[in-house]
């Protein structure tokens, strides 16, 4: 969905070409394989951590790699979905049938496993060695804070800080390296790097927690799927961290005075949350990583690419899907 | 299980440190991922793919990082052993519960995920980047065999030819690059390489086909599972296509002649195989390979490592488990 990025110049036709390169080195003559990405990548994905990537990159110098390497970062946030929704046992993706949908789950875990190694391929191809290894450490980190996530499934009395590093671990980190590897790749200055690398964290955590925020007050027809997933699914977030000291009936005070929580509570902190404002004061949190985020922006050297960085970041934050 | 390599000089010493690496570079703070490591770790794998590998390079000259891509090697096959028992839901693996029997499918999936890009992290930070490529390649490979077998269940008129492209994708290749990828490391002489890679192809074809002749005619105390698995799952294997000449009763034509068969047609294959002797014919084939490693196993330059070769050889195809 190259649309979302129109007005952000030369972006549009650097992610068209993005995604040949995911079709392509994806390729295969195995139907199920074929079908089931091209059904993937044709969903609507903004491609927003190559873009991240690429607007990144230009922080240096321009190089014909630095699409491929884009390319595999999708690849492997695409490879995390699908397991995700395997193990979420997730129905819809993208507004699409999800993989297991389609195919099973059988081939669905086959179908990631294929897709992280088509990754890995660019990446010892075309990548720095340190980068190669940054990428695969970053994977652990995915998956030791899906797996820690899973552990805390139905446990109710989670800390603010266990919630930020479980939300940095499984999504920040790849808008930090995305930003990161961009212009490291491209030879951009050293300084510039590590300053990319706090302004996508700082991004990534405020996406995680807006998406967290919709998943009580999104519009249903916008985001695609039904509300309270997160809960139904046992997963204390953001907002209800929010509700807490604002829930007047002490019920959500309650619950979180015992270790763990049911099914039919989870349902009753649903509608607290959405009663007591607990999605609006999760946004304050939101903000506050924006505007971190736009305070390093301003730090880069200005000009087209700084500029457009802001923009998103700015639309990232009221963004309604 | 290093004890089934106790004369083989060097080889016990050499696999326990290679054992080492693998705890050592799987380690996690997360209880589930150690854990569940561990588990697998201590089970009884023999380590045949990173002892070829070690074999291997002693054609070449010996270098400390060889330890640790021959752990690389042991942790892709067990990422992919994870993987497959989710899918199949087998309980039971190397004498011990399943991954996923012991933690849910949800953690199994992103313990194999887990595992797998620790194993990419070793490659990138050890191997040439061709050996990285070649492995990323390479999983890719045993993917799409994967599927492709997954959409050959319940299908019956399967030729000799997919039969062999599978198992060499999902299985022998893992052999031929563990030989190759030793010697190469090492810095062993081309042709050594190329006929090593041979080598490791034919013992790893010989091997598949032991491992589905034992699912027809294994002693069950000795594979530890039950027997016939892969008719039960859908799965014709060579036993199954070496019966059809040789069942006089014409039911597995009967069954052949048509496109798909059913889980009750599967268990009279499965008395048909062990009856008409298709084990043993399949037995001929694996003889075969084992025949073309041997050959090229003498074409090597002679030495301890080559006589090893050569042992080891001989000791996969009388293996009863």
């Amino acid at each position: 969905m190259t649309s979302y990025w129109n007005d952000f110049p030369g972006i549009p036709e650097a992610l068209e070409r993005v995604s040949g390169i995911m079709q392509d080195v994806s390729a295969s003559e195995n139907p199920v394989i074929s079908d089931g990405l091209t059904a993937l990548f044709n969903g609507d994905s903004k491609l927003l951590r190559p873009g991240l990537f690429l607007i990144a990159s230009q922080f240096g110098k321009p190089q014909e790699k630095l699409y491929k390497l884009a390319a595999a970062l999708e690849m492997l946030h695409t490879a995390t979905l699908i397991h995700d929704d395997v193990i979420d046992d997730s129905p819809l993706r993208r507004g699409l049938p999800a993989a297991h949908t389609l195919f099973g789950k059988r081939d669905a875990v086959l179908i990631g496993d294929y897709l992280l190694s088509r990754c890995f391929l660019i990446t010892a191809e075309y990548t720095s060695p340190q980068n190669a290894v940054d990428l695969a450490r970053l994977i652990s980190i995915i998956c030791t804070m899906e797996i820690e996530q899973n552990n805390d499934r139905w446990r109710s009395n989670l800390s603010l800080r266990s919630y930020l590093r479980k939300i940095t671990g499984k999504s920040a980190l790849l808008f930090s390296l995305a930003c990161y590897a961009g212009a490291r790749e491209a030879n951009a200055p050293k300084e510039v790097c590590y300053r990319l690398r706090r302004i996508g964290h700082n991004i990534g955590v405020a996406f995680q927690i807006i998406d967290d925020i919709l998943d009580y007050t999104g519009d249903q027809g916008l985001v695609r799927k039904t509300l309270g997933n997160d809960i139904t699914a046992g997963l204390i977030t953001l907002p209800v961290l929010c509700a807490l000291p604002l829930d007047n009936s002490s019920t959500l005070q309650g619950i979180f005075s015992r270790e763990t929580f049911t099914a039919e509570e989870g349902a009753a902190i649903f509608d607290i949350v959405r009663q007591s404002g607990g999605a609006e004061a999760a946004g304050v949190y939101a903000e506050k990583y924006t505007a971190r985020a736009l305070k390093e922006i301003s730090a880069l050297p200005p000009g087209k690419n700084r500029d457009m960085l802001e923009i998103l970041t700015h639309r990232l934050l009221i963004r309604k899907q």
